[in-house]
């Protein structure tokens, strides 16, 4: 993937600042702006409590226009009641007024403790001090800012021509719930200087999301206030892409695909709590929803991720997982490998080196194959190990 | 419920013995004989991954009658192909040869690990000592054999009047994979002396799982093992139970209910490696499938649990499984209660004693209760919390 970031999109200003939402002093605001109005979309968690900046920012996004999106992290505003749509309202409006746009134009995503009351003064505060530093080298300020149980800030971007225009899409993200869940929540903003209409992006976004975020195994889909963002604002100037028939439609979705996958597998190999990480492949599928309906089983299992932490090749509970999973194939052909280790064909315990099976368990990034069948659907889904620290870390509040 | 147990009821004996199976010299093959042909059901796990034992015990239950169950333990018999199917059914026809029946009379139930052949001289052995053993005291030795990561045997059973004839219902289970997962399976066998026909005991028996075992959050209805059977050989001589509309049908349905209640209960509360027992009950859903749909997310969500085991009533994330649920409801209209404590109300923070909760939530067995609306469904389910000593017995291979 490449090393640019949201501020080398062309027209993108961001920062990311303190203002205290956070006890221990670290930045918790950021702000991205947009000098051009952009075409926006946004995917949404499914969950019925949606938090406050969730619901504000699908209202605010039935215009398909934004000039800016605040992030905050420390505290989740779900849960919160109208005080807290109030809130997550009026920072909008507090922006809107600082960057001279309309309140619709800004949209907003926020991760944390869920039932708390978030000080709307100490936010407003932070939207300020972060309008005040934004720059077109606030990229590592404004990913750092979204950071909760993070250990690295999250950058990916793509770059592609559209006719001979330069197109950059760049995101940043946060940690997905499963994986460092004290602070539940997924959130990414991506960014683009592509002239793209609303309608395109949403498809490619939606598409997108397919094999990347929710290939993860995360509440992500499911908690609160999960959110991704895109906003396009044109300055690249290339010929509008406005059908998903044009091959440039092609280009467009796969370089937002694959800035959606890179963010969600840093997400998963970030993991706090985690010692591993698993890429689970499935193959021979009847297709390709049924083959991440297996993936999905697998990274999910609890046993398996367990197995996983004691460095233990244990393949009975990959093919109970996948007997589970509700994907239909016939258990008596399945073969398993671990990297490149065959130790289950034909549905049974195969033969195989021991020693070099255990070496490879031992290696921090594990990929689990599993060809189910001749069929052409295959799929990949991530995730991790299940260990002390991911109990420690999820046993108290924060 | 009652303290009688499998060979108080008429006409049943059993045993259990130490086959060397199980490389510990632990008890690991148990059967149960009825001296009168029995009326016989099962219900088994719906994993597309069926172990051998479950494959011939559906083969056998065609008949509908049954005389006995082999039940051994210290190895699943899952994913060991054609040559595992042999060694059950071969089982079957060696145990009905000793008793003087017809092979498919008999029925079979493993649990142990996945993917390992199952020595199949060791485990008729093991019949035919069990078989020498059986007798009207076998009870407690056949719940002991066929334990795996338990700490208690597990018994239950209920007496109920029909017409004149005093019924007894007893039976005798072992732990479920979520709880104690290394062994992941849970099985269940239960006996009664009732007169009832084979389609009235199997619409008891499945209306039995829904507050039961399918209401305690397992992998349970998910490993290739899980089997839970009926018999019923008619010794008590009451009035046959031969329509669901009779009034006996439902005195009956109650009786299997709260027995198969009573084993799930005794399995969530003595999961290996937890520490707590939680009952969710979830209030004023639309109905009954929609209040178990939340009940059971909340009982099976990592966090919820990790909160469990911290002490700690993190309400957020409970309103947050329920919302992720797929139930549907007004998140602004939800209670929640620990013990008789309200935490949340109108989907918000509630002021409340917190020494007391801290009090409570130091207790053993903790009851979570959700209002989310004003309708009529209402349901529970169990779980547990989730620990180091889990994630330790999980992380290797025994």
């Amino acid at each position: 993937m490449g090393s640019k970031k949201i501020c080398d999109v062309k027209g993108i200003k961001a920062a990311g600042v303190a203002a205290g939402i956070k006890k221990n002093g670290k930045k918790d605001v950021a702000l991205i702006v947009s000098e051009l109005p952009a075409n926006a979309v946004g995917v949404f968690t499914v969950n019925r409590v949606k938090a406050a900046p969730v619901l504000i920012s699908q209202a605010h996004l039935q215009s398909g226009k934004a000039r800016a999106i605040i992030m905050t992290s420390g505290n989740a505003n779900a849960a919160t009641g109208e005080e807290g749509r109030n809130i997550a309202r009026t920072l909008c409006e507090h922006a809107a007024e600082l960057i001279g746009c309309a309140p619709e134009e800004v949209l907003i995503a926020q991760t944390g403790l869920i039932g708390i009351p978030l000080d709307g003064k100490i936010a407003a505060a932070g939207v300020k001090k972060a309008f005040d530093e934004l720059s077109d080298k606030g990229s590592d300020h404004a990913a750092e800012a979204i950071m909760t149980t993070d250990t690295k800030p999250k950058h990916s971007s793509q770059e592609l021509l559209v006719g001979n225009q330069r197109i950059l899409i760049a995101g940043i993200a946060k940690g997905a719930a499963m994986l460092s869940p004290s602070m539940a929540t997924m959130l990414a903003s991506i960014v683009t200087d592509a002239a793209v209409t609303n309608e395109v992006m949403d498809y490619a976004l939606r598409s997108a999301m397919h094999d990347s975020f929710h290939a993860m195994v995360v509440d992500g889909c499911r908690s609160t206030n999960d959110t991704v963002f895109l906003l396009a604002n044109g300055a690249a100037g290339n010929k509008i892409i406005d059908s998903i028939l044009q091959p440039e439609y092609r280009l467009f979705e796969d370089a937002v695909s694959n800035v959606c996958k890179d963010l969600a597998r840093q997400m998963a190999a970030d993991a706090e709590g985690a010692g591993k990480f698993l890429t689970m492949r499935v193959q021979g599928a009847a297709d390709k929803s049924e083959a991440m309906l297996a993936a999905k089983a697998v990274v999910s299992s609890a046993l398996v991720k367990c197995s996983l932490a004691g460095e233990n090749a244990y393949w009975g509970r990959v093919l109970s997982e996948l007997g589970a999973s509700g994907a239909e194939f016939n258990p008596d052909t399945v073969e398993i490998r671990y990297g490149d280790f065959i130790v289950c064909k034909n549905g049974m315990a195969y033969a195989h080196d021991e020693e070099q099976v255990d070496a490879y368990m031992r290696t921090r990034e594990i990929t689990i194959t599993a060809t189910i069948g001749s069929g052409k659907g295959e799929a990949e889904a991530y995730g991790c190990d299940l260990t002390h620290a991911y109990v420690d870390e999820n046993m108290g509040k924060s």
